[in-house]
């Protein structure tokens, strides 16, 4: 998507070799009204996917899931919590989840009442990097019975090998800007 | 606002007397075209305020917050971050957050970049309680030394004395459903 690898250029940081960084529009201050772009090009990406839910992650990827699960009508979208707050009381499907940036693992966690065996779930998230996060999203899925029909990443960072894990799994990914290298300051794209 | 208050009979849960769970449409599963329509009436709401930015804090807050953004037009959402993360290595505001529910305390933080002197700040988040979450991100503005032009809540548990507190303060607060009492589990709006 041109769009956004323009502004990912003019607008966003290469950290040494693994981050970029894009809190100007996506990760902390956010560029709403390109969210909803983004979020009409997922739904043409995944137009034939059947989506019944949307599933992503607290925080960052909440409104751009929220934009795409717009475009396909009326789908809820569930974001899968990093603490258990006192008002999850019930049961709920949980996963552990790596941060290989941080260095530490969490636990996300949806209520199973969210999640169930008729679900066709299209997950969407702000980076895909290692899949970590990705394949603890679709492990909730799979724990309820239901089926992952795609999984979709405003920025993939390639070279962290995420898409060519879950492709390996068997899932539909894709992702609006793929990210080959970053060296010396200089973000190079697929 | 009616369909709000409906939803949150139908579809809310009440829990003792000071807690209403709304996981369903509001804080975990979300129901998108609904946050939209909120959106709408925030602008509604805080059409003169002539807000230049819109201010949450991290996670249940950010899509109705994004949605009111969006109505606003081309006014940026930021949300506060609940955790330092490691792409956040400069300068920023931050205020610790009483947690009346949890018995806890958190530190809010937003960059210094993504707030200044120039801002109309509104607030938007999904209750308003106690007060302490609105009264942490005015903190933020303040201390940027900008100006928060409005406080809007989705709910506001009004006997929680969140709303008294910061009108004393001289800001000006709009919730979209006020809740009086919850007893028994009846639900009793203003």
């Amino acid at each position: 998507m041109d769009s956004l690898k323009e502004k990912i250029i003019n607008e966003g940081e290469a950290i040494g070799t693994e981050i970029v960084r894009v809190d100007g529009f996506l990760n902390h201050q956010i560029d709403v009204l390109f969210m909803e772009q983004l979020g009409k090009e997922f739904k043409k990406r995944f137009d034939n996917s059947g989506a019944t839910k949307i599933l992503t992650v607290e925080a960052s990827g909440i409104l751009v899931a929220g934009m795409t699960a717009k475009e396909f009508g009326n789908v809820p979208l569930v974001f899968a919590k990093k603490n258990a707050p006192n008002t999850m009381a019930e049961g709920f499907y949980q996963a552990d989840v790596k941060s290989f940036t941080k260095g530490t693992v969490s636990t996300v966690r949806v209520a199973e009442k969210y999640l169930n065996s008729n679900d066709k779930v299209l997950i969407i998230d702000d980076f895909l990097a290692h899949g970590e996060a990705a394949i603890g999203l679709a492990s909730l899925v799979e724990q309820a019975g239901g089926q992952v029909v795609g999984i979709g990443a405003v920025i993939e960072k390639e070279f962290q090998g995420g898409s060519r894990k879950l492709r390996e799994k068997g899932y539909k990914v894709d992702s609006l800007a793929v990210i080959a290298k970053i060296e010396n300051g200089i973000i190079e794209f697929r």
